[in-house]
């Protein structure tokens, strides 16, 4: 015999555009540039056992709830605050519904030109949150970043490291760190309700560059490290970080089958494989994390 | 104050390809196509802490361990068989290492020609299966399939769900029904030392087509349920089957000012957003899943 | 002082499903899946100097066309034979318009289980075509394969090239030689009205496979150069084929600094950079390409 | 009978990081991150009529160079002037190889922290370029911009367009207007021997955003015309613009099923189908193209 273990459902990627006219202290436009997705969860089991949906509230109409909340809520919103209004109205508004995930992907675009209306796409990182509503555990909001490239050409070492049968690499004293972050931090409970969503965003993401450009390396997991803890010393409402790091390997190019010396100037950017650290950080005081990560 | 918490580290993405020459019952090559990666944890805290590398085995000597195993293990060897004995290499040759992960994704070829040695890539499907070995919590083995695209062009209906004030999608008694399966099955401990990784393979994917195929469906929900299920049914070394479906929405063109009628006949395929519906099925007595997801 | 040069616009990526259903010859369903791209050239020079768009019909109204041809013209239609309507419809329907172009992608599916309405991706390949209409140069049909991917174990050589300072490449006796086809042949003025186009596609495709199986090959060139001549062979009513062949490296990993032989076993297949070929191959009797190919 | 057409061949994708230590005014390093293609052509024949390489300068010679060439040519040097070089290099060392062809993309890095060798990469744009250099016909530079999002929230209208019997969109009097823009635009012949790349690129770049910013546009074409002129007016010493310019539809919502109205703020972004406006502008005394944009 079988049964049904957890389950979840929603629409994902809706495309959201919405315009602020007028919004900047310039009188320029704002431009919100969001990719939204929806999950519900609670008394569903007869839809999958037995084809019945009466309590399964179409991923059309979630979507629709988007683009009319985008308009509900007015301008310049963080995308913090609009998925917990988000997830509180399916919880609020379908009996059934007792969990609600909204996760908004933001990318963001620089005011160009004179005019107030015109923008460049910026390219350098996506902004993200996830947030979870429970009628039983309650709320929790996880923020991060994403495709943000990071490279120092100096400051990093490997060495030290054990050597078995398959060890060939020789040991560094000066080599390229590269790596694309993924990080993201969990918000402690108390400041769900308050959140200045969009500076701790904007500290979260400053503090990850400082710690990257300013440690001295001697592993990537280091500087990890690193980066999750000044996330938590600038970022006092946050009190877990995830960041998973791929190690983008640069490879010093051997000239000398050529005549020429390459003293850490001319590097292949390789593909793959490539290393991948993943770690937690965490504050001495983060209280248990419930279904934020989930 | 803050503190390290789960982390892990490895090599991502090394891309294999082996070739068994003469191996076929036809005197013809056989050919393999794997995206390994490992990870690596244990006794790793000083790596982030202090910098101190002692037991972090680089990932390029994992990298070269995959290349050599496929040298040792010989001939036609399954990626689950591979990637036991890989991750058990680690945990008994690095004493630091308590628990081993590896994740490979197996590309299909389909000969070609009379030579025994041309190939064309498939292209229907991915194969992946991740192993854990953990010191502790023993092993386990979770195998599966993505990129699978399915469609059936009828026998599909979605009614009677809940109508909100943000509902405008009307009730479908016939539709195209289309996803993209991403499905993984856990196999039962006791089998993990006797597996038949082919044919069990094998078992699963065409409970997944026959399931698809043959549902009457009046969710993508009671469709999850229905493949889960046929896949425990039919593969009994399999405990619990996790499925991650989207719903790949096909609209069907509205040709009336055209003065033409489209009874189920041309449709636009939709991009974003998409529905997703996600579940797990398990066996009644399936056993604690441990690491086996992570 | 500056001046407009050739121009063109259209509808791109008009994602087309047509279920012709009953069509098969066992009563199953007939499932085409297409991406449409329209563009149009003419008297169209007001718009991009003053803004008029009195001749510029909306890329709009150009999709819609698509959909209702799709109709139109009932079921199990080829893409050549469809992208010729279309590309005459605007010629046709539109004064201003003297140039159309219409390309189409083709996504394969195969039928599963006993439904007849049940399919999955194939995934092979993609098929294409250009159609180009032209007031007074004509009417043009180039028709293709792309993602094909194929690999030979063997039956492949490097050797005697020039060695200047930069080279450090060892000649190669056995070499695994893989490739992605993209793949175009150009059809002969006489036969675009009386094309075969399915059974053409398919004696093209079959020439390119066993061509690139068949040929011991001392270069990718070489291959290219047989593929070519393959498809003019077996297929008569095209004149010319272009093909872009992207040499796949496989690596073989050297395994010798932990003892182990590998004899064309263990390989790495590299991402970047790869070999590129390209090359025209021409029937002696082709006629001038005029637009074939723009 | 069949022959051989126009053929080329040489590696593409070579992927080249360049770090000039202490290069910048403040002491700190210069990245440069380019991806290299090559592609030469000539008395090639025999290769794919024979199998005969004499004349075959390996693909991964043309990659050593490329690194080589990066170290010989020092520091700083910009795209252009290292396509030069190396397509130089080939025709003056290969007695066979007639036609050289080099494609760079580079992907901009910004300076992040104070340490002088730290980087972010910037994601808003790649800059590109191809050279040509061939034995009769000269030398050709072509440079671009790919992959620049650009967006004016207003000052965009669509109407007084032909109504066919398949046109059912309505004018639009006000409209969002977005693009992704790939430019390329020709130099001057006798301006390539003493170009001032860095400083042409930018003003280009500036061009193209300003033009975009300040064109208030009744069709996407007019502003490809603007843009365009705009390049030829503000960078004389390029003598023709060629764009592709997709029309990132911005679909406004009904929000009126929800009793809530859209005065043009909530907007979804649409993936597929997008219009295409292809076009070419050209200064009045342009020469020839030759070979530039081959």
């Amino acid at each position: 015999m079988v049964r049904l273990g957890p389950n979840r459902y929603g629409k994902a990627e809706v495309r959201l555009v919405r315009v602020a006219r007028g919004a900047r202290p310039d009188g320029g436009d704002v431009l919100k540039d969001w990719n939204v997705s929806t999950s519900l969860s609670g008394d569903l089991a007869a839809a999958s056992l037995h084809g019945d949906n009466s309590h399964v509230l179409p991923t059309d109409s979630q979507k629709n709830k988007v683009y009319a909340l985008a308009k509900e809520l007015g301008e310049a919103v963080e995308p913090e605050a609009f998925g917990l209004e988000l997830a509180a109205f399916f919880l609020s508004s379908q009996q059934p519904i007792t969990r609600a995930r909204v996760s908004i992907e933001e990318y963001g675009w620089t005011p160009i030109g004179a005019t107030g209306y015109s923008f460049a796409r910026s390219g350098d990182l996506v902004r993200t949150t996830t947030v979870v509503v429970d009628q039983a555990l309650g709320v929790s909001v996880v923020s991060g970043v994403q495709d943000l490239v990071l490279l120092n050409t100096t400051g990093s070492e490997f060495w030290g490291f054990p050597k078995d049968p398959y060890t060939t690499l020789p040991e560094a004293k000066d080599r390229i760190l590269a790596t694309e972050v993924s990080a993201r931090w969990r918000y402690r409970p108390e400041t769900v309700d308050s959140g200045h969503w969009g500076s701790s965003f904007a500290a979260a993401k400053a503090a990850l560059l400082s710690a990257f450009s300013g440690t001295y390396s001697y592993s990537l997991q280091q500087t990890l490290y690193a980066m999750g803890s000044r996330v938590l010393a600038d970022v006092p409402e946050a009190c877990e970080v995830r960041l998973a790091l791929p190690n983008k390997h640069h490879y010093l190019v051997d000239l000398s089958p050529f005549g020429l010396e390459n003293p850490g100037e001319v590097y292949q950017a390789g593909d793959r494989p490539y290393g991948l650290i993943e770690g937690h950080v965490l504050a001495d005081d983060a209280p248990d994390a419930g279904l934020a990560w989930t």
